[in-house]
């Protein structure tokens, strides 16, 4: 029986969401190691979004398939009684023997929050890059634009396999400015590794007036990370979504 | 020369605002030992709220003096390089020579969060209940209003001394409900040792249906703890807010 689940998680104790080795410190690990008890065998945990080390997610989903159907609201209870404090299951329920969390997922949404205050904000500290310094917003929208649409990302991506194409499209980026702090959301129909925080490191740097966002269609254009700004910190970033066409046995 | 400081603390780590012996788990003794080096000599903090082990505040205020005058905003610069990342003191300067924090405070203002929802929040975590049940909220709002106003608390203390009164003023308790999450404001001229921890289990007691508001009037004149609910946990608890007379060197 194939299940999908909603989960949330404080990514700060965690390698990433991916299973690397022995490592028990992974969100994957975690619900690995409950769920083949459950099973009396080894249980895989696809997840729509990898999440990086220190990474969060507000609502991520993935699947998996246990031997023998466990009703559903057991499965969460079970997870929810074993998982530790920084991850929760929001919700589970069955679903087509040809779902898969990720090779599904239409588009992910992601959130980068920046503090822009001088003094810290301790209740948000793990949650926020605290930068610290104003940010010009308007030229930061301007260049937000100019990232939105269908471009090879490769400027923007740690490393990528020549194999694999690094067309992906943006949706859009809103920049929301309140109390300090500076979010920024992304849509997209996948991101590649680091791209939502290169984009963002790129994004404050025009905004603190070291680019221009006038630069960002020949930082696009050269297929070169060296082009782009720095790689912001992992724990400012949290996946807030994950969306599935509406015909998919996935979505809430 | 006498300072006056706003600050907030995730008081997670720490066993409370006060200095007890040598322990540096305090929040009191991390800006004493920060300021006697500035100041070459012995400082004495002065909180306004002498939070408890656990206890949170967004902006809690202290009084202090140095030796030798020093810039107010080198003093908040000083103090914010030096103090671990749960601290922040968000505002710092110079205030009348009588002025003293806590003495001339008129009142305070505190907040108790309660998530109701059955799966936990995990960003919130550390500033929540997780109490997991509905609560009958209009059965707490008539108890909150039979709390409200000028009693003796003593019911609602976990020690009180004979030698000192118990009475004190609560002015409001509003209660009100958002995204899983009960929240309790208590705004009062002052408040006994775990009185608002007290008031806040046995309200939640009320709401979980275990007591009827209309107890509220023979629990206060009992004066007697065995009465009152239970004490919600430190957790849940934040001082919002501490208030000044206009006329007082204090206030923002």
């Amino acid at each position: 029986m194939r299940y999908l689940i909603h989960l949330s998680y404080d990514g700060t104790r965690y390698s990433g969401w991916q299973r690397q080795g022995n490592s028990d410190r992974t969100i994957a690990g975690k619900l690995e190691n409950i769920l083949t008890r459950m099973n009396g065998g080894e249980v895989t945990v696809h997840g729509a979004g990898r999440t990086d080390a220190g990474v969060h997610a507000l609502d991520q989903t993935a699947s998996f398939d246990l031997v023998k159907p466990i009703d559903p609201s057991d499965v969460m209870a079970t997870l929810n009684a074993y998982l530790p404090e920084d991850i929760a299951v929001t919700s589970c329920k069955t679903a087509d023997s040809r779902f898969h969390a990720r090779l599904n997922a239409a588009g992910k949404i992601y959130r980068y929050v920046i503090r822009t205050d001088e003094v810290k904000d301790v209740f948000q500290r793990r949650y926020q890059w605290h930068l610290g310094k104003r940010l010009d917003i308007s030229e930061m929208r301007l260049a937000a634009d100019l990232l939105t649409g269908t471009h090879d990302f490769t400027s923007f991506a740690t490393s990528t396999s020549s194999k694999h194409s690094a067309i992906r499209t943006v949706k859009r980026i809103d920049i929301r400015v309140k109390d300090g702090t500076v979010t920024l959301e992304y849509e997209g129909t996948g991101f590649l590794y680091n791209m939502v925080r290169i984009m963002t490191g790129t994004l404050c740097e025009i905004g603190m007036g070291q680019r221009s966002a006038s630069e960002i269609p020949e930082i696009i254009s050269a297929r070169d990370r060296e082009r782009a700004g720095m790689t912001a910190p992992a724990q400012g970033l949290t996946l807030v979504r994950v969306l599935y066409p509406e015909t998919a046995a996935g979505g809430k």
